[in-house]
């Protein structure tokens, strides 16, 4: 037996094998990370170390030391993920790809950019920006989420109605894989049927089958302008008409979201907004946000639209924003969740999805549910109505009880499959919602899992305990 | 070991044995293949026996016979591909899914559609246009290509530079695997993250991992107007920047197609067109659509956009067309590919991607390096230009010798990799494309491809001898 083959060593002898076998990378041990913010999950940096690899040779260096020293590895991206995809155990290595930073290159005119995984979306929006164009995918966590974990979850957020998930953004992908090797599909091209995509396995596999370090990512034009409004409605159904009637007119619509006027008045009331300039009486309301060449031209588009769709809903109630800062002031009542986190820490949330058409009917059910369930349980409801993507928080401080909490899931997963939706729209799996998958994915499905998992990792070493049971 | 374990018997037997097994499929004998028109390759019908199951249930049958014969089977559409995907042998069965024909339902709040794998995209672009939709894939065998061979191919056509190719399209996937178990993924939504998206693997394999049986699929608003203009331009550059230009404007550009000056000139000849009223001159010619809420309100849009680029052009030549039956006549111009086969019958064909801005240089090294080969070797060069798709016929009857098809391909394909292209766009790997596959490709990709399909088709049944060596 080598000296590399054996298990597990005192830790100090671990960090000093890593730091000689990986000397571009900067290792971190238990006593520094006890000193850095987790991120979302407290659990995100509990580990033996994390390594934070300067190139991409490294990764490879990092994969074939935890090979021979059989450590598990996790990947980690900005750690804004919300299902423990990315937690650790104390004899487990983080790979932090954070250092991959490097935006290689923007191609303005073929639409693309080339970037490394630890690139964060906000940083690959302004780069784009510069060309007027734009990453076709924006989310809550611009700022910290990363290309790599962006990628690794198939995030979803505001714009995937028009441009996609980040499944379709996706031109080309480099990882490493969980055996050390390097898999090199960079293409540049939307077209190509040239064989298994595999690509599109790590797509989504939240770092259990490899780690993604590079990706050619489609960009797309970016209107100028852009011209926000808050709708009143009468409920989904009013709110889904409304954005099929704005999407068949000549200026894009850039964003539709929802949210149920519980959720509207705690972010309104925490940000200090006057609830009288908002529709709250409204059951639901709709930001919607329309794209032209300048601020002025995209705010007359939607007036103008507004003013049509007065004709059929001669009882829509609400405010166009007038100018750039009230726009941002609307998108933070959107936005800021942290709000009902402040309210109800560690409240148990939920990410689903099913046809937009079906909201209405599924709200209806789901609070009396709740309430049988208990009776002060109310959902703070809101997301993505175009894609069908609904967000729900729940007013109680986590975690429930076992018993609460498979009551809670039965209410809010039971009918999706039945109705075509999904109880993961766009967080993911983690080690949070492997009970749920379990439960709720068809069971070929999981099987076929379970087979891909062993054969990209047969000794279970790349982000263990995630996703797959 | 049973009778059913037997290896082959004779084929009347063998066909009585499928019949009693499937009572709901039809089954056609050698004798009856002989009468029938096999399609693009004539290899298509060369089979032990055609069964075309009644059902589901039936493929499963099917698949369920097929190992206990120990008989390879070949899952057939529309038998349009071009890259021998379907051909088969005398042992082998034929897997026709054409009597799965059934629009099982459009949902046009929620922009879907659920169809069996044997409709043909003409049949759904149909009825989702009753919706005022779309199924965001268009291409010029949309009468014969059915849903299941363009998910099978992962194909693109005319408008995925804008809606995406098929993998884009499909929200929902049902396919039977090779060892009978079925895989039932038929979400309705866009956003799901929810494990391992293994439907991916099946989108683009070619029927080398499954047999796809049922779909969801995503459909888009469909303008009622659209207005049809052919330019000449200088090259693919000229082109590409009045696509950007048209893009930025507020009619959708629903097609960018562009034909070098020989491609166009052989096809107007073919058709009987009046050279003297198209912009042949040209070096390029490009289609363009344009399309707003009638053929009016289209043309008039499309009449003012090339006002507009007349600024930045003063050189622009080309026609509008003035009526929908000219729009046909012009579009039968790009798609009247068969007249270059008319021409030199089985003419090698190329179907290639890179990014469309290196399109020109390349085209410029790829005349003199076939000239090289052969002094009379001339491409004729056509494709779908926004999304650097470029399709390469040549001039010359075919099958080439085997050195000069070696030559051709090192000419044609050689670059490609380092350019971020793709040597196979739309049309795929097939039995035709598998030695250019393991040339080019990514070694660690293949290695993964050869792991799949061991993984999922370990007995070699499933369409073998195609997409992997």
């Amino acid at each position: 037996m080598r000296a590399e083959d054996m298990p597990a060593g005192p830790a100090p002898d671990r960090i000093a094998s890593l730091r000689a076998h990986l000397p571009d990378s900067q290792v971190l041990d238990r006593d520094a990370l006890a000193a850095r913010d987790p991120g979302w999950d407290a659990g995100n940096l509990n580990a033996l170390a994390l390594v934070r690899p300067g190139s991409v040779a490294e990764v490879i260096g990092l994969v074939s030391w935890c090979r021979a020293h059989r450590c598990a590895f996790v990947p980690q991206g900005g750690r804004t993920g919300l299902v423990g995809g990315s937690i650790t155990a104390p004899d487990q290595l983080i790979c932090d790809l954070g250092a991959l930073d490097t935006i290689e290159e923007i191609d303005p005119a073929s639409g693309i950019a080339v970037v490394q995984a630890g690139v964060t979306l906000s940083a690959l929006q302004e780069a784009a920006a510069a060309s007027g164009l734009h990453p076709g995918l924006d989310l809550a966590a611009r700022g910290s989420a990363t290309i790599g974990g962006l990628i690794a979850t198939n995030a979803g957020g505001i714009t995937a109605f028009r441009t996609g998930v980040m499944r379709h953004r996706v031109l080309g992908l480099e990882a490493v894989l969980p055996d050390g090797r390097l898999v090199d599909d960079m293409t540049r091209v939307l077209k190509t049927s040239a064989g298994y995509d595999v690509k599109q396995l790590l797509i989504g596999a939240e770092g259990t089958l490899g780690i993604v370090t590079r990706a050619v990512i489609r960009l797309d034009p970016l209107p100028n302008g852009r011209a926000t409004a808050l709708l009143g409605t009468t409920g989904a159904a009013q709110a889904l008409d409304i954005v099929r009637q704005l999407r068949s007119g000549s200026a894009p619509l850039l964003a539709a979201e929802i949210m149920w006027s519980g959720f509207a008045a705690a972010t309104c009331a925490a940000l200090g907004l006057d609830p009288a300039q908002l529709p709250l009486r409204s059951p639901c309301l709709l930001l919607v946000e329309l794209g032209a060449a300048s601020f002025e031209a995209a705010r007359s588009a939607l007036e103008d639209a507004l003013a049509a769709l007065a004709e059929t809903e001669p009882d829509l109630d609400g405010i166009v924003s007038a100018s750039m800062a009230q726009s941002a002031q609307l998108w933070r009542l959107r936005e800021d969740t942290d709000v009902l986190y402040r309210l109800h820490p560690q409240a148990p949330s939920y990410d689903i999805s099913l046809p937009a058409r079906a909201f209405d009917a599924y709200v209806a059910r789901l609070r009396p549910a709740l309430k049988a369930i208990g009776p002060a349980i109310e959902p703070y409801l809101f997301g993505h109505l175009a894609d069908g993507n609904l967000h729900i928080v729940l007013n109680r401080a986590g975690p429930l009880q076992p018993d609460v909490q498979a009551a809670v899931e039965a209410a809010i997963y039971g009918e999706l499959r039945g109705l075509g939706g999904s109880f993961s729209a766009e967080h993911g799996i983690g080690s949070k919602r492997i009970a749920a998958l379990q439960r709720h994915a068809d069971p070929v499905k999981l099987a076929l899992m379970a087979e891909l998992k062993r054969l990209f990792d047969p000794d279970n070493l790349c982000n263990p305990g995630k996703v797959v049971a």
